[in-house]
């Protein structure tokens, strides 16, 4: 039988754990599965795209666990109150074939998009880095903000919406957190004297969030919203005046910020830094870019963690994804006669 | 909210319909499906192969509804009494990205590939066909058979395994539903004055199931259980002397009968038969094959029909697989204070 985390059940897991705690456990595992990278099975994700959005496969196996996401991103959805990313997601066994665990993912992706920011960010961004500019102001700053305290002990942020009212949201949520919020006038008010600039916003377009003349030396940013063909926060001249760090080329050349450059684009691949075979930030002055958009071993390393920490609980539903008949080969005897013994228990 | 169909509702579900006019249902659709080939997105399973089987993912998607099926394919899973092929999959709305339908599809795989074959065969099969040799006993065969007496009017069965237990399970599940089936004593005793033979056999391995000599003028082959790389049943032989069809080619030179052949060995898609774009059967003499190795576009024709077939009902559970925030931009609400009237009702 398959455990089953719906939504309900994940946020009660993380507000058990607390969420930086979570964040933190999940980067853990990050860390531990990018180091034996070439353990994995690797493929870019499986993308369907209609006018008003994206459905997305993202596989991921070791020699272990099969894993993957179903995710959505519809930036109009929220117009119908609905999520823009919505995800769900499976772990299975590699020597069965079963699915031993379906969990939400909404929850859990913003999560892990932020244990990924904020670990690539320890190490990249300078050690003393106090203070994050955290443009976008959607469903996944909050977990980005929690993130860079939990990983790096960012407590100030100048944040920026266009959105007056998710300026609002993202106040009222962090209330009685411990950060120093303040919200900017702008994106560029919002980048003066950062240490970390996060961009996060959600439209299906390229948009030039950040200019070249917002950035200086010796900021790491933080670009996660550039996630889609089409889709970009970064003017170009930015990745060219800094070192641009990636999850998996193959898919971040089409899918990241240098999907604006050319294909031979010189990029450093994050697992390789945090193997220790590359270099991170190699100065106070540099500029280092996290061209973030979401990997499916991240998605593996996440469920992961849930299935650990859920070990040996019973309270938790099953579902009758798979067949559990006496004799696996008479599949038939389940229609033909129904028996409740016969069936899945 | 997600409709959850585990085994016992889908079982409960398909006896309540029977299983000859679920059959029919479900081809009736990848019928009409196969028609409109050019509205949908395709592509090639993505296979994660292990020592032991294989995971896929196998998406198909028109302008309306995306669907993907998890499916594994273990033969060594029966010694520890587990199913070789388990399967679950999900249809979804492409407008906002949320899934509408999670199904278990180890039973509706079997329905669904049964449904296949016995369609194709009414396109490829002599049309006086009644005689079908069927060799491979395991969870599929009864479903062939059923979806062959539906489709074509086979009523005439002559089996054989390799394995006396499955051929008397198989004659037990048989028995009372107005077959004449007789027990073989080889292979190539089965397909003796056959119209028709299916082969459906689960090793993982480069077998001939078929020689040449065993494939008179006239016959249908319905080439079932060669369906990855290294897994075969049919001599190279039978392929050049017959015409092959195929479901989707650049998945099918790679898994089917004819990753035996060279890349350019002709075949005949599928579709263009079912749309009068390409002629089925051209005379009575002639050896047809349907090399099937199963595609996305009919699971997602399956899951559309359990879809229709479930609408308006209450009585089936609910998965919170997506997160209802009043607000969806405030994900973070769910986690920092989990409120009943705040998450997925």
């Amino acid at each position: 039988m398959t455990v089953y985390v719906g939504v309900e059940d994940l946020c009660r897991l993380v507000a058990s754990v607390g969420v930086e705690p979570f964040i933190a456990g999940i980067a853990d595992r990050i860390e531990s599965d990018f180091r034996r990278w070439r353990e994995f099975d690797k493929a870019p994700r499986y993308a369907s795209h209609s006018p008003d959005g994206v459905i997305e496969l993202m596989p991921a196996a070791d020699r272990r666990r099969f894993s993957f996401k179903y995710v959505n991103g519809h930036p109009k959805n929220t117009r119908l109150g609905l999520q823009t990313v919505a995800a769900f997601g499976v772990l299975a066994d590699v020597d069965t074939g079963y699915p031993v665990l379906l969990s939400e993912m909404t929850v859990l992706t913003a999560l892990r998009t932020a244990a990924t920011s904020a670990l690539a960010a320890r190490y990249l961004a300078r050690p003393d880095s106090r203070t994050m500019a955290l443009i976008g102001l959607g469903a996944q700053s909050e977990f980005q903000a929690l993130g860079f305290r939990a990983l790096l002990g960012i407590e100030r942020l100048q944040v920026w919406d266009i959105d007056p009212a998710a300026i609002a949201k993202f106040r009222a949520n962090m209330a009685g957190l411990g950060f120093h919020v303040t919200a900017a006038r702008s994106a560029p008010d919002a980048v003066l004297g950062a240490d970390v600039i996060t961009t996060v916003t959600a439209d299906k377009a390229q948009a030039t969030i950040l200019s070249d003349n917002m950035v200086g030396a010796g900021i790491h940013i933080n670009a996660v919203g550039g996630d889609c063909p089409g889709k970009t926060e970064l003017a170009p001249a930015i990745l060219s005046r800094g070192t641009v760090f990636v999850e998996y080329p193959e898919q971040t050349r089409i899918e990241g910020e240098i999907q604006q450059m050319p294909a031979d684009f010189p990029v450093t691949e994050l697992w390789r830094v945090f193997a220790g075979e590359a270099p991170g930030r190699s100065s106070a002055d540099e500029i280092t870019i996290f061209d973030s958009v979401g990997f499916g071993i991240e998605d593996f390393s996440a469920l992961s963690y849930v299935h650990a920490l859920i070990e040996g609980r019973d309270d938790l539903p099953r579902l009758d994804l798979i067949v559990a008949p006496g004799d696996p080969r008479n599949l038939f005897g389940l229609v033909r006669e129904p028996q409740p013994e016969q069936r899945a228990a």
